[in-house]
């Protein structure tokens, strides 16, 4: 096992960022349980679903702050998705990544720089429970959720559906606050402590 | 940034491994008070003290499992501690590794196989609050804890100090335990799970 420093980071400030908007992309589902079902019925087609979802990082006042798509009050995700059956990961992610944040413009996208694996969560049953780990005695989870960290450019434009918002949240907002962000999110803070964050 | 694979680590049965005793290895301070007091005087000589700890895996029946030292009934760590002024981090957590768990026949010692940093904890001000990254408003942190993933060796002999016991604990009563392990070791499924863990 080799020794290895630790990956660096560039952090530039959200001001380089340009945010417009697009058209709404709207989630399949309306409701947890139809959420469930659907599930359910894709496991039985395509056995366990993957999901890629990227860690962006920015800083404001000297602070790293995450981008997250807010939407609605309470929900907040990580921008990525499913793959489709047999689709690569880090391929799938920038499809996803093009698809959520990209302008319309196609001059204005970026080839998105998808780095190492932080982490990755299980779903073990037909439910909304997340681990980072397969808990004993379940052979066949439902769905891993794998996150990537993915260098920003210096600038960039952003095009965000106009049924979410895009914001970003401080480290020390994430961290311990599993009532607002959940298992997978509030464990960011822990999961980038490896990555030496050089803010620019 | 390149997107590089999971690094694996081989995760071997806890039977495999040997474990004696030998001498106690008292703590410096009796009390969290002059725990706090020298943390002080040692910061005002050297600066932030630097820490290095080590995350060692085994499995049993299936699951892995953290090795952690335990004193007392409650109070739990990992290998590791505190860098003399100028070492070098890596050499620093094997002579730490070698002094806490090593037999006293020097034939026995095996080469600590130090991997990736998992992630690094600071301690902002002089109490035992610690966190994965340097809060806002702090320029100067009074200690920096960083973990290594260390990978064992299919079999090996640990000689354990008499007032301390070797503990393998499962990461799913790690994790979300804050109460009983703190910020820092109930961290650690998370910080692992970018790991491939090859059970064997
Ligand atoms: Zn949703
Ligand atoms: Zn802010
Ligand atoms: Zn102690
Ligand atoms: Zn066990």
């Amino acid at each position: 096992m080799a020794t290895k420093g630790q990956p660096v980071y560039n952090v530039y400030p959200l001001t380089n960022y340009t945010f417009g908007n697009k058209q709404p992309k709207l989630e399949k589902d309306t409701s947890v349980q139809e959420r469930l079902a659907r599930l359910r019925s894709s496991y039985e087609q395509h056995g366990m679903r993957r999901s890629v979802e990227a860690v962006l990082v920015v800083q404001e006042h000297n602070t790293p702050h995450v981008l997250l798509l807010q939407l609605g009050l309470n929900h907040f995700k990580l921008p990525g998705g499913r793959l489709r059956p047999g689709e690569e990961e880090v391929e799938g992610l920038r499809r996803k990544l093009t698809n959520t944040l990209a302008p319309a413009n196609p001059s204005l996208h970026i080839t998105w720089d998808v780095g190492e694996v932080l982490g990755v969560f299980y779903r073990p049953n037909f439910d909304t429970v997340f681990y980072p780990y397969v808990p004993p005695h379940i052979t066949r989870p439902k769905e891993s959720r794998k996150l990537f960290v993915v260098q920003l450019p210096e600038r960039c434009v952003f095009a965000v559906p106009k049924n979410m918002r895009l914001v970003a949240v401080p480290l020390f907002d994430l961290h311990d606050n599993l009532p607002r962000y959940g298992p997978v999110i509030t464990a960011l803070p822990a999961v980038l402590s490896r990555l030496r964050l050089n803010l620019q």
